[in-house]
């Protein structure tokens, strides 16, 4: 459940938040709604694509595109790529990469959540810029040229990036409270319940089995592995001019 | 970021979910996306709706329907309902109420977050049974005949139901560990990086500041006011036959 555009506690009438959301073929849904869920009850989202055909993510679900690239607003507060299992695809996409360094130096914020932040590497945008991805992705980030953290959500001057998948809900929350004060974001936080309660303690590798930890390393090996490849051999890309 | 359907950790073969989840006009993306993501891995995901156009979620954002109700598979192994602020109309759509009666009795489970509980609850399916929503709207359970249970998750016979709008991924990876074994949950949290880290300890009107506790319930008044006349005047919904 989520509630109209709210006004600041004071009751200040304040702009709506333009937030770009950049689709592509494979993204993770919840990469993408988890952030939308807090930041577009503030104000209007646009769900970016080249063209306003749906875009298919890596569960299954579509998402239907409000705005092409071309018709993208020029005054985003915030401009946001997810990841996915499409990001080595999207890594390769010059039309992709090409929107992002356009825009970016136009948004308030350029952000990302999980392997979106390798796409922002890809376009060059976090060269020189603190930044985190999904766990299993951090070693790509140096190799993108970023400085590499691991934590929940990194904020560096104007660029702020999640961790994997979930953590776009602290990633949205973080960077409300930045945008619109404490306040609005403690509002938001009580209107979407989030007191989470994992059921297990296996959300990250510090406290996974290891065996678990390397069933997921396996099952992305081949994407890894292949992200890297691009990383290095573009030389617009790698970390090194 | 997701992987593709994954297999028990002995290896052994089992068969894909069959996931059915209902959209409405004004569902919260959130509600469906946070369960979706972690029970959408590991089978097939049914949205569905009365035709295959688009419905627009209470953030802004469409998806797009996969399935009619006509052609809904008969086996679904979850059935489920999301909450939002459409779901006062919902409560009165007596098309959605019909569907989910028919289907309710061959599905596995039967299952809902935030507010859709209030929705199955209109349909008749939680009387007698133990359920919970989003906190703003506990009193509204009895209203239709359930046992309201101030919990972020809640699994009675084959009912489970999770509280307000982020309690989905909770309770998606509770019922994952119910149909699929606690290591698949724990790989699947592990996948998702579901570590939470809320910036703030605003989540729940437990710790929240009273006067956002009292913002939120001015906000939502209207609408909690409209369906509880729903459940009291319409003699199937009541809690007394």
């Amino acid at each position: 459940m989520t509630m109209e555009p709210m006004r600041a506690p004071g009751g200040a009438e304040v702009r709506p938040l333009q937030v770009g959301m950049v689709l592509y073929p494979g993204f993770t849904l919840l990469d993408l709604v988890g952030p939308q869920a807090v930041l577009g009850l503030h104000g209007q989202t646009h769900l970016l694509w080249k063209t306003r055909d749906p875009v298919v993510s890596d569960s299954g679900p579509a998402m239907l595109p409000t705005t092409t690239f071309a018709a993208c607003p020029e005054d985003l507060d915030i401009l946001f790529v997810p990841g996915g299992m499409g990001t080595a695809d999207a890594l390769e996409d010059t039309e992709i990469l090409q929107f992002l360094r356009d825009h970016a130096p136009r948004a308030r914020y350029v952000t990302s959540v999980c392997t979106g932040s390798l796409i922002l590497g890809a376009a060059g945008l976090l060269r020189g810029y603190r930044a985190t991805t999904h766990w299993a992705c951090h070693a790509l980030l140096s190799a993108f040229g970023a400085e590499r953290v691991e934590a929940r959500v990194v904020t560096d001057r104007n660029r702020v990036s999640g961790g994997g998948v979930t953590a776009g809900i602290d990633f949205g929350l973080t960077l409300l409270a930045q945008l619109r004060g404490e306040q609005v974001a403690k509002l938001t936080q009580l209107m979407v319940e989030y007191d989470p309660e994992p059921p297990f303690d296996a959300g990250t590798p510090r406290t996974a089995d290891p065996a678990l930890v390397a069933q997921v390393r396996a099952h992305l090996d081949a994407d890894v592995q292949r992200m890297l490849r691009v990383a290095t051999v573009t030389p617009g890309h790698a970390a090194s001019p």
